[in-house]
């Protein structure tokens, strides 16, 4: 038996979902709960490798359960006993053995962040990036709408992709722009799109060519033409990772 | 002249607006700040002293700016270039000598913000104090209307309250509640609460009444005989100030 977590976390501390060397990972620091509950290793696998300081609200991972002595339904309250404030187990359920998250995943949907206002709300910042300019959001809407469907979006992709990634094609289900809170000349813009997968910092370059759209370096009408050349230097830049949040993982 | 700043930052790895020995205070790191410009000590006169881990979007503070080599308008963003980005200046205006905000302000507003979920979300929680149990809104807010008005609020009066305040005597304004976010079987609350002045941890005091209301364990049209009483005892119970933001002050 497989147990399948639903995850909540704040990756301003952590060096990304990924168990690694370079600094803590969530990954790592879940695993280590699960190991004091289980009394043993436990390999946690995630739908989506998060980077450096994203965050996420509906992560989800599932490890092997075998020998789990806290009904799935206590195991969220027990966790968090165990877990820091910055990550929070939200759900557990059943799933098959054999089931991988990563392949699984039929549909990923990440909110992008961005405060446009004349100076930063650091009550926000944490999860946006600031944007001082005033951006033009219909703009931002209109060059979002072009981002949808079936391409190789190599022109949103970071140069240090993975290299055993075969292909830059990918699918995006929508992608939209929206303003959801506005206070004194100051307004929290979200991005926010669903695709079947994304490329190496896609999200986040994404993001960064709508930014442009909205200052209007990038007109929207040639957004189609910017992935077509499949020439990053064409995009945006990478927006930083403290604004984007992976909201859900649909199997 | 005196300049007069509108302030807004996260609280919580602070000891409280009010410069202190026992840590770091907001006041603190934003008058080092004005040294470093004017080349001299500056202290910093607040509307509100706001307590150790309380945020603020609107604090207001005035020092005496006599020999400032910077103009007003670009103030904001030249201190912003010395503050840490957990403290933001968003406005400086002139202020007449001898204005002390403290005693100027009118009104203040602060928001009480309240996440109600079986598992708490780490993105809000910096904001907001959890509540697990389910809250009823109705009646978090008919008693949230049993609050305003003048009244001697000495029953919302932390006991370690400035001795030197005369009276327990507040007008309060308006106060309100509301869902401002709902998310999966999460909601996060707010209660709004303006008033021409408050106690020593009234707001946090308020909101733990309504919270109680919210659980059925204060029947709201209890809450005019509970002020009236005078009783600490029988309001609910500090909430944490995690959870608190001064949001406006009106002079």
């Amino acid at each position: 038996m497989q147990a399948l977590l639903t995850v909540a976390y704040d990756g301003t501390r952590y060096a990304g979902w990924q168990r690694q060397t370079n600094g803590l990972a969530v990954q790592q620091v879940i695993e280590d709960a699960l190991a004091k509950l289980m009394g043993r290793a436990v390999v946690l696998r995630a739908a989506s490798r998060t980077d450096a300081g994203v965050h996420a609200l509906g992560q989800r991972a599932a490890f092997g359960a075998d020998g789990l002595k806290v009904p799935l339904e206590k195991l969220p309250e027990v966790l968090n006993g165990l877990l820091p404030p910055d990550i929070s187990v939200t759900a557990a359920e059943e799933a098959q053995d054999g089931f991988v998250p990563r392949f699984r995943a039929r549909e990923k949907t990440y909110r992008y962040q961005i405060q446009n206002a004349p100076y930063p709300n650091p009550l926000i910042g944490r999860y946006s990036a600031w944007v001082r300019q005033s951006l033009d959001v219909d703009a931002m809407g209109e060059a979002a709408a072009h981002c949808i469907g079936r391409h190789d979006f190599k022109a949103f992709c970071a140069a240090s992709r993975d290299v055993f990634e075969k292909s830059t094609v990918r699918e995006v289900f929508s992608c939209g722009v929206e303003v959801r809170e506005e206070r004194a000349g100051s307004r929290l813009i979200a991005v926010t799109v669903t695709g079947g997968g994304f490329l190496y910092n896609m999200v986040r370059i994404l993001a960064g060519t709508l930014v442009y759209a909205g200052l209007g370096k990038i007109p929207p009408p040639s957004v189609p033409e910017i992935i077509a050349s499949k020439d990053r230097t064409r995009a945006g830049k990478t927006m930083p990772p403290n604004g984007l949040t992976l909201v859900e993982v649909v199997f």
